[in-house]
C-alpha cells in the first residue's frame, strides 16, 4: 500500500491546482486492471476534491481499494504537469450539499456534467501521499 | 483479466484517434496501484502506438501486468472523449527505428519529449478490448 504520509506540491505547480482543467483520476478495478477518467476537481490547500455519484464504476472501484493515480496536465503547457498519488477518503454529504458541492462551485460552469437527478452523490478526498512533477 | 476480443472504435469518435493531443496512459505498479500518464499516441488503424524508453516505471509495469487504460479527450471538447482498455504488446525495434517512431512522426514536433541520446526505446501496442464513449 501507498504510505500514509501526506506529500506536498512544490510550489513551481500549484497554480495547477487552481486551472479550469481537467484531472485524469486513474484507479483500479476488481480485477486489478486499470481505469482511467477525466473529472472536474478542486484543491483546498491539502487535497484535491471530486464529486461523484455512487452509481459508478469510479466509485465502486475506490471503495475496494482507495489508492489513485491523478495527473493534471496545465492546459495552457502540457509539458508541465503533476501526477499525484493519494489514498482516498469518501464523505458522504446529503444530495443537497454534494450538488452544491464546492467542485461545482469552483467550476462555475452551473451544473455537473452527466449530472442526473436523484444521483446520490460524495465527495471524493485525495490526500497526496506522492508527488511528481514533470517539465519546468 | 481482460477478454482477448477485439473491440472496435465507434465511427463518432474515430476523428479523436488522429487529433493532436495526449493520451492519459494509466497502468498498475508492483503493489497493485494506479500510475498515470500524459503520453503521444498514434492510431495505426487498429491499435493505440507509444514510443517509450525502458528506463521509466511504465514500462516496468507494463512488464509485469500488460493491461492498460488509455483515457483520450477531444482537445477541442473535453465532453467528447474515450477510455480504451487494452493489453500491450512491447515491440522491440532497433533504437534508430524506434527514436524514429511512428508516433513522432506523426506528432511532427521534431524530437520526443524527454528524449535523452542513448535512451532504449520501444514501441508499445494497445490492442482495444473494451471501449468506453462519452460525450455526443
Amino acid at each position: 500500500m501507498s504510505s500514509p504520509e501526506v506529500a506536498t506540491v512544490p510550489p513551481a505547480y500549484r497554480d495547477l491546482l487552481s486551472k479550469k482543467g481537467f484531472a485524469h483520476v486513474a484507479t483500479v478495478g476488481a480485477e486489478g486492471e486499470p481505469q482511467t477518467q477525466p473529472m472536474w476537481y478542486e484543491w483546498d490547500g491539502t487535497s484535491i476534491l471530486l464529486s461523484h455519484t455512487k452509481a459508478r464504476q469510479k466509485f465502486r472501484n475506490l471503495t475496494r481499494d482507495p489508492r489513485v493515480a491523478v495527473c493534471i496536465l496545465d492546459p495552457d503547457n502540457p509539458y508541465h504537469y503533476l501526477e499525484i498519488r493519494g489514498v482516498v477518503e469518501i464523505e458522504e454529504r446529503s444530495r443537497t450539499e454534494a450538488h452544491r458541492s464546492p467542485v461545482q462551485e469552483v467550476k462555475r460552469q452551473g451544473s455537473l456534467p452527466n449530472h442526473k437527478p436523484g444521483d446520490e452523490r460524495v465527495i471524493i478526498r485525495i490526500r497526496p501521499t506522492r508527488v511528481n512533477t514533470y517539465g519546468d
